[in-house]
């Protein structure tokens, strides 16, 4: 290996977020708090194949996705990296449906592919952190109705208590397009609908028009997304309009019935609310739709969106298996929130303690080490020489909480300081008490 | 999405290790064992990107390695699965020197790709866990010593008492062939004295003559590494031999400090021993090496493995970068577990409890799982019905270890049934006594 070749510019990609050790710790705690959160509701953990077959992961995708896969061949492989999460659950559970208790509630926290174009807080390279409940055949509803108390769990977790889960029904919002008619143009237009937030009812208006619609249907349409109001209130105002269209029908009960259990479930009033305007973009939600905002960062958009789906896994097997899930874009979240700067003022180490020797003889130190390991304290030992001042700017430059300095006269009469590297407050007593204190 | 299309079979390319849920709580297990031990030693998360340009990852690869890459374009760029957890490291310390603190400890577990014929137990998707300290010009011999405490400390915690840990030093070795003069040919003896264990003593004579060694230096050789005993031993065996080599010397040297402070460190003589017959076939060692070995399976071979190197990133930068690290494969080391059936009798599903709400209402039921999930105590609420056959036998199903029934005298009388699947023992008391009971 000789010092002398050319230098290789150490580099990566555009898109791909890494992260500095202190900042990595942070991100590893909302990974931490969401799996722990997850768990708590009884989903278990499964972890896919990052590398897919191509026929088997798209066989069911087209488009913008063939567009923005990592796809390669490699041997007679054709081979696709993930770019979510859901389709390889779909295969998974497809291939071992003979294994699989149902209802399957399952959780998988890891990272997705897609080759796009890189923008602010976009990623090639991302976190995704999901949670979904598979029947066999059928699923109770009363798990649409679970989901929003998991997202407020997890979120409170995170240490968000301003937050509105937003929930709709796909069938409220199909069954509507059929009482008008509109059944053909539905998907156009709930495209539309959903950037209401984006770019307001006027711009909405000019899109539908566009559509070729009716000014008395676009009257309709923008009354209708325009209902608000206390969820009581929706439903009242939603059961008023009469629709003889059955699926509308079936959808103001979910939205009822799921309504009703949210408040069971312990949500409280300010946490949810219905709007009409969500519909998620993908074509495979089917009944209730969720999204979920931070109200102090609106602009961070949805942290936590999901719905209801008739049929996981229709490309692969015959069995009937409705779902509903939820899913944290978790590199986006962290980068958004980081930005905001909501991580300043964290510690910036894994450890919680650096111990200094000043001795030529480590062993004492080690054996201080080995004492507050044992009992769960990270705990760091340093070797740099035996200048105290170069011990101490390291302590500072990591950023650690405390260091234990253990010179002749501590090795001898066996109490140690603790200094608070922030504060400078100095405690001395022996190393059960600094343990205690410490835990 | 019809339902009369044809179907894709569900699969993944062979070689990948996909797990049922309740093998995946086993294995997300030792992964958190293993982050909790080196994090109490003080090494701070990374967490590089997955896919690498090719021209940085692979500036110092070659032959075996680039055939057995995940290589592809997106664009105009020529990328590459990262196959390893240490280039990507010498990357990134390069990439990010003026924010690095120094010595930089850092831990990384996560998959890496290798695109060769999968065997039995061996992945081309798995997980590495590395631990690396790097220092900046130069690195305490002390490091060294450290490693095997922290080898000690995580196998004791995966559950394994009975473990020995192989240390040898490559400037012995390197400086024992030199005395030689077969400094030449010192790489091939290596390898071939790498597979001692594998293939006995004669075979590697016969491999050795092969090479076109002298009877008399094949003898020196054999002699060499076939020196064992008590750690002291070994040393004093070593010294005996007369060599002027420098080199030599000062492994022995290096071997007598590592070995000495691996016992201040709290090491048990059982638990390390050194082991000449090591070389960690990889060229980038040159002081002290590592391997581990479980005395119970030693058909596993090497369960973690590594060591001292002079410089990490000489392809990326020209500061010198010495550091020591470990590497534990965990997905073969899982497989091999599960294999001898250690995990047998482990439970089943992440859940603690599952709550069997009998009545109508689920509004009590769903009080008392929150209450369980406020405690941290894994909880599943099943909504199946109110026949109590079908709950108890989806609990039998999942492995639940508890559950708890609530009927309407429940609900009246707050008394609660906790039923131990396994041993149908039964407990009558309320909410917090469970939550007591059950934490």
């Amino acid at each position: 290996m000789s010092e002398n070749l050319k230098k290789v510019k150490p580099k990566i990609l555009s898109g791909f977020m890494e992260l500095l050790p202190h900042e990595q710790i942070n991100f590893n705690k909302m990974i931490d708090t969401i799996r722990a959160s997850y768990e708590r509701f009884g989903f278990n953990p499964i972890d896919t194949a990052t590398i897919e077959l191509s026929e088997v992961l798209l066989a069911k995708a087209g488009g913008e996705t063939e567009k923005q896969v990592y796809r390669f061949n490699k041997g007679d492989n054709d081979l696709t990296l993930r770019f979510d999460l859901t389709v390889p659950l779909a295969r998974y559970v497809a291939q071992n449906l003979n294994e699989i208790k149902f209802p399957f509630k399952r959780y998988q926290i890891g990272k997705v592919f897609r080759g796009e174009r890189p923008q602010r807080g976009r990623f090639r390279e991302f976190y995704q952190c999901d949670i979904d409940i598979i029947g066999d055949g059928s699923l109770n509803i009363l798990h649409d109705a679970e989901i929003p108390s998991i997202i407020s769990y997890t979120f409170k977790a995170l240490g968000f208590n301003n937050f509105t889960v937003k929930i709709n029904n796909r069938k409220v919002l199909n069954g509507f397009f059929q009482g008008l008619d509109l059944q053909e143009q539905a998907s156009e237009i709930l495209k539309n609908i959903d950037k209401l937030e984006k770019i307001g009812l006027d711009n909405v208006k000019d899109q539908l028009v566009k559509l070729g619609l009716c000014e008395v249907k676009i009257g309709e349409i923008l009354k209708f997304i325009t209902i608000s109001g206390e969820v009581k209130e929706v439903i009242d105002q939603l059961e008023a309009i009469k629709s003889n269209n059955d699926l509308y029908k079936q959808g103001v009960e979910e939205l009822k019935t799921v309504t009703r259990y949210i408040k069971e479930f312990g949500m409280s009033k300010e946490n949810f609310t219905i709007d009409l305007t969500i519909a998620r973009g993908l074509d495979y939600y089917t009944g209730t739709v969720y999204e979920t905002i931070l109200n102090d960062y609106p602009q961070i958009g949805s942290v936590c969106s999901g719905g209801r789906y008739d049929n996981l896994a229709s490309h692969y097997t015959d069995k009937k298996l409705p779902g509903v899930g939820i899913s944290i874009g978790l590199s986006r979240l962290y980068y958004q929130l980081n930005e905001i700067g909501l991580f300043e003022g964290n510690s910036q180490t894994i450890s919680k303690v650096m111990i200094a020797p000043m001795s030529e003889d480590l062993s004492y130190a080690i054996t201080i080490a080995k004492t507050l390991r044992e009992n769960q304290i990270n705990t760091e030992l340093n070797y740099s020489g035996k200048n105290l001042k170069v011990k101490m700017k390291y302590a500072n430059k990591i950023g650690v909480e405390y260091i234990i300095i253990i010179g002749e006269e501590e090795e001898q009469t066996g109490i140690l300081t603790l200094k608070n590297m922030k504060t400078g407050e100095q405690i001395k007593e022996n190393i059960n008490k600094l343990v205690e204190i410490l835990k």
